[in-house]
């Protein structure tokens, strides 16, 4: 999960002199940020601090910060016409922000040990923004324009698979030694629809990553449903949220399967003792399997600090 | 799920006439709309026109609902003081409005051997509202007095379970042939702390209302990790929400359970061929048992009114 932000008061001392897209388009702010908990923490990987929605930015659908409200872009897309207007040509060009961030951490964690993760948004996930436009509890016209124009869904879909494989390759030659792919609407897809849907796509752009010699972590929120679809992405990792135990995981995926999480966050809340007993716990969960530590969904802002200190070092203790 | 709705024109012809909460608050409005689905579609039986928020409401918390926004509640749960508060005593009175509806429903049904359903929030939902004081997609305050304060939030959950109860109960005496629990929010918990936190109230709630001699049916928005716990709910039928077929459900509780479910809303945004398809599909998976067809989750309000008939249609040729 991104781990830079507000729970952070440093991070918050920065974004006081910079809007938080300033922060994806200025790699010496972006680097910044990225560093600030794997220096307070101490965490085995950094993840560039950056958003989705960078993607269909580059693509042409300018995207708005309001303060207090969430992200929202100026265009939509709605139907054939809007997939034509769509700029790919030259997107990793203006992609290069990220990259020089990306290239910017490396250089500072490298001769440390500790290697810096790139990500992007699965196809559908960046559909649902693209299509609605911005942060939504049910997604309407997204899932409307899959169930009413399949074919130009499934097109959007594709070109958003392309554009992310390239921002996400143009990012592992920056420095990420691996990718993570965030489904975060994944949820509101019954499991058929997400598997004639969703799947086709990701499955392509984890493909290309892949031939690419680039590691890729695909994480859903709302796994649960998807926990076969995920496996069947062709992840290197799969990534879970927190709603199923790992043990619960592990019996439909096997115990070999890499896996990353999933501790709820807002677990954070307790106090440190308490994370410290629900870190062991979910540890305990996974039994032994291969598994990436970390939480199920990003961190709440108001997350005490001293309760992800608690969370890493009970993960470092674990680890021997 | 509540089958009357913005996607009807009759209904959006009596909300000009009032605000949704004065529907809920005036026993003929209420019926007159509660009626209109089984008028159209001649659906095998009505739910009852109100809202999980009238709970809070006469426990004294006070609802607003602001055009264009979510409801939102006057007063919130902060702390036992706010327990304290809350105005349990003459509750059932309080509520008679939507008693009065139920009433006047059943006389114009019970003839035609239609039965109305009552309905209330599960314990946990209703605590997000109580808590957060809104609609939230994280409902952070609600996870963080659970994690801070569990004593306090398992407080909380009784008294709602108690007054859900009053309120049920009160609705089958004045009609309601059965009684749904809702809660909407469930996805938001890991499994373990589903059990932990919401199961126990949610028990209690089940068991006293069928202790009264009325079924009740308990539906999760996120049903997917808390199958298990549904059914150990006590609950006379379990209703799932869209995201798992009824065979994977079935699997997990078995071939004889009473299930209710499960189309994706959004199904229905297709042409009705394509509706009845889908509908057929989920008749299949169900594979034969003990099943109240229904969608997963509440309507869309852009959904056609002709693929509402098509899912009605279809459901009612599977059963002849």
């Amino acid at each position: 999960m991104r781990q830079a932000g507000r729970y952070l008061p440093e991070y918050r001392a920065v974004r006081a002199r910079a809007p938080f897209l300033e922060l994806c388009r200025r790699p010496e702010l972006a680097a910044e940020v990225t560093l600030q908990p794997i220096d307070r923490f101490g965490m085995d990987a950094a993840v560039i601090f950056s958003d989705i929605l960078v993607l269909p930015e580059a693509l042409g659908l300018p995207v708005i910060f309001e303060d207090g409200a969430g992200p929202r872009l100026e265009r939509t897309i709605t139907g054939p016409d809007d997939l034509a207007r769509l700029t790919r040509a030259g997107l990793v060009e203006r992609l290069v922000p990220v990259h020089e961030a990306i290239a910017a951490v490396h250089a500072v964690l490298a001769p440390r040990g500790i290697p810096v993760l790139g990500f992007a948004g699965a196809p559908f996930t960046l559909a649902c923004y693209c299509v609605d436009g911005g942060t939504s509890r049910e997604y309407p016209r997204t899932r409307r324009l899959m169930r009413r124009e399949p074919a130009v869904f499934a097109q959007l879909l594709d070109i958003l698979a392309q554009a992310a494989a390239q921002h996400l390759i143009a990012q592992a030659r920056a420095g990420a030694a691996a990718v993570q792919v965030f489904d975060s609407w994944a949820g509101l897809l019954g499991r058929d629809d997400y598997r004639a849907h969703a799947l086709p796509p990701l499955r392509a752009l984890v493909a290309e990553v892949r031939r690419a010699g680039v590691p890729v972590i695909v994480y859903a929120n709302g796994s649960a449903a998807h926990l076969a679809a995920l496996r069947d992405s062709g992840a290197s990792v799969v990534s879970v949220d927190w709603r199923l135990p790992l043990d619960a995981v592990r019996s439909e995926l096997g115990a070999d399967l890499p896996l990353q999480g999933n501790l709820d966050p807002t677990a954070l809340y307790a106090d440190p003792g308490t994370v410290a007993q629900q870190t062991r716990a979910m540890l305990a969960a996974n039994a032994g399997g291969p598994l990436i530590a970390n939480l199920g969904h990003g961190l709440l802002p108001d997350t005490p600090v001293e309760s992800v200190q608690a969370f890493v070092q009970t993960v470092k203790e674990s680890a021997g």
